[in-house]
């Protein structure tokens, strides 16, 4: 059999991951997948030493692309109009790409779905999401025969992380972040974790395997964590639940509905069980009915190891069943402010009178019927926590209320609300 | 492309799970795997009607597999010594087989899978462990760049209800098995469930992977559920444990350790988080980490779904990659005596003078350390559960104590003894 070529374009922490691995696991893997060869690393600086990689293997992203041994392309660099380039540049040359890469899958989703269908080489993608969870796997192949219904993910490490240590320790927000960011377990800028961006490139993954239709990320309404605060987390323990930030979708015959937010989860869910830096996918499947898959969603080794298992299957000359665009009509995407949920609100107010009533007044209004109203006694004048959750309501009108209270001096800060997930 | 011929062994639910799907959902499967028929369904009984088969379709076993037709057969059929026959000789006749077999591959495993690598065709058996949780591929596939080195799973979905039953009610053993037989969720003859035999099937197929060789049942350590008491349950649950009966598998360099037993988990574990008929397996990988999946274990659906999905596989011309003999020196398999854990155990005594000492005299002549030891105060010479727990210690010492104490007269019942797992 031919050896294959195989090119890596990243010599960062998962490059050097998968350059690991490829090396020291050659015997299996070629006897797993036929022989191959590691031709050269494309770094962006080529005068650093890098651990792990031989000096003479790192080259430049046009030596590689340019390299007539190159059969299959792994990018793990990152980013998003460079990679784009590249991988569009290997596809169209009919190699077959390896990409860690969820930005560029869901920020460029119609593009390189269609490149892939156009060309002969393969795209895949394991490492996209939830990083050693072989989440990809399980939708294309293990839930084959099934139509996905939902899928529901913990799919950032990082927010999942800093809502444990508030949980935990009584923290703040902010508290959590600075301790994470010490502890190694949140980036120096988490703006695109914490805004839950992350989380929607990796829902639009999902949802792209699920849909068999190409999912851009910013179709997906998306709402991130910093808002939170400790007192929400204790009355969700209070209550029975955990906050989590989870990537939703829900698939059914012509409708989809995708979105990213901080939800309320009962404690009797295993999906709310999963704690720190895990990450954990809920996929219900019609036939199969829910399933849960958790593990590490990011490291060195759990993303390297996703990326080479998609190695293998390349090499073995398989591809991905639900990666292409089936011939069917679009299904319709349900705004945001359609989306039906029970919702937990919380107010900082002035106790003054009337402060209930006004509340009350803006929630009849827009029709949201109150399922619980809890507010502390407290001296008559101080800031105070007013707490309300509600029945099922579509968001829009609950918005509208939120956006009357807002309007009231009484308020003394930003209201918080989480929708509950069944 | 050349129309594959498709023939089912098994008429009953799972086989019409998998008509109804091969049926109902032809055009997806065959957009994504190429043309398909379903040839015939052999069942037992030729004049009886079955739900959802034609019964056009329906034939002998022997007609099937004279049918020049076949390519694929899947066999749903149940039992061990029938279906070796027919899988044998359709993988001798070059056919592919799809089973869900799970008694098959694992009181067969030398034969099954050495006639799999004798022969051009291959071997699936995604349905046979867990249902329709791709288990399979996620060991085969997502991680395929891993050496497994831990499997522990709640295989059977019978044992984790009768368990979450017990410990929901605080009933007997015995009630919780009326009830559950009542609710559909055991059989009759419950007998291969509650004595760990078909978790230590599952375990056998789940190790055969890991390894990459044939693992058979009978090598198993295998204990049963029928001893647990409401006390112990009770217990588990002032102390922050549940109880679950799991199959474990540790795999390290030249060692293999295999045993299927009751097992006291912390609640802070995930695994522990899984009730009712659900079940799980937790797979830790080299790179990967540890990972849990979980859902459905059974079913017609499910069960279904998963062998629909391996069906696609074979359609597609793939293979498993870790399902045959790797050229390496066999792994020494640990004697259940060897095997280090805590233990609980529980004793029913007569309360009189010396009890406690004796049953210290017989841990410390085992030198086994004891960790805690509880009794409640009763009125002298009625009957009153004393119960111990152990430092880590080898199980042969701990066995060798119970029979020790087993011979004291002041045993009011059998000693429940469980095993924690870290």
């Amino acid at each position: 059999m031919k050896t294959r070529g195989i090119g890596v374009i990243g010599g960062g922490v998962v490059g050097s991951g998968v350059v690991k691995i490829l090396r020291e696991r050659a015997p299996a893997l070629t006897r797993a997948a036929g022989p191959f060869e590691l031709i050269g690393v494309a770094v962006r600086d080529l005068g650093r030493p890098r651990e792990g990689i031989a000096p003479e293997l790192c080259t430049s992203v046009d030596a590689l692309l340019a390299d007539p041994r190159l059969d299959l392309l792994v990018e793990v660099a990152g980013g998003v109009d460079a990679p784009f380039q590249w991988v569009s540049r290997a596809l169209e040359a009919g190699k077959t790409v390896v990409t860690a890469n969820k930005a560029l899958l869901a920020e460029r989703a119609e593009a390189m779905f269609a490149l892939a269908q156009a060309h002969p080489g393969k795209l895949f993608f394991e490492a996209a999401v939830a990083g050693g969870i072989p989440i990809i796997a399980a939708l294309d192949r293990g839930l084959a025969a099934n139509r996905v219904v939902a899928v529901q993910g913990i799919l950032n490490g990082t927010c999942n992380d800093l809502l444990s240590r508030m949980e935990r320790t009584g923290c703040t927000f902010e508290a959590a972040l600075a301790a994470a960011q010490a502890a190694g377990f949140a980036e120096a800028d988490p703006t695109l974790d914490i805004s839950g961006g992350d989380t929607a490139h990796k829902l639009a993954v999902l949802a792209t395997l699920a849909l068999e239709r190409p999912i851009n990320s910013a179709q997906i309404f998306t709402e991130g964590i910093a808002g939170i605060t400790a007192f929400d987390l204790a009355w969700a323990e209070q209550h029975g639940y955990r906050i989590k930030l989870l990537g939703i979708g829900r698939f059914s015959e012509g409708h989809v509905e995708l979105r990213v937010h901080p939800t309320l989860i009962a404690r009797t869910r295993l999906l709310s069980q999963v704690m720190d830096e895990l990450n954990a996918v809920q996929v219900e499947g019609d036939l199969s009915g829910p399933q849960l898959y958790s593990g590490r969603g990011a490291g060195q080794l759990p993303t390297a190891s996703a990326v080479v298992s998609d190695v293998l299957q390349a090499l073995r000359g398989e591809s991905l069943l639900r990666a292409r665009p089936v011939p069917r009509e679009p299904p319709r995407q349900v705004p945001m402010g359609e989306v039906v949920s029970r919702h937990y609100v919380h107010l900082e107010v002035i106790d003054q009178p009337g402060v209930v009533a006004a509340v009350a007044r803006a929630l009849a209004d827009s029709k949201i019927s109150i399922a619980s109203m809890f507010q502390p006694d407290v001296a008559h004048g101080s800031q105070v926590p007013l707490v309300f959750t509600t029945h099922p309501a579509p968001d829009a009108p609950v918005q509208a209320a939120l956006d009357a209270i807002e309007k009231q001096s009484f308020l003394a800060g930003a209201p918080v609300r989480i929708r509950f997930e069944q």
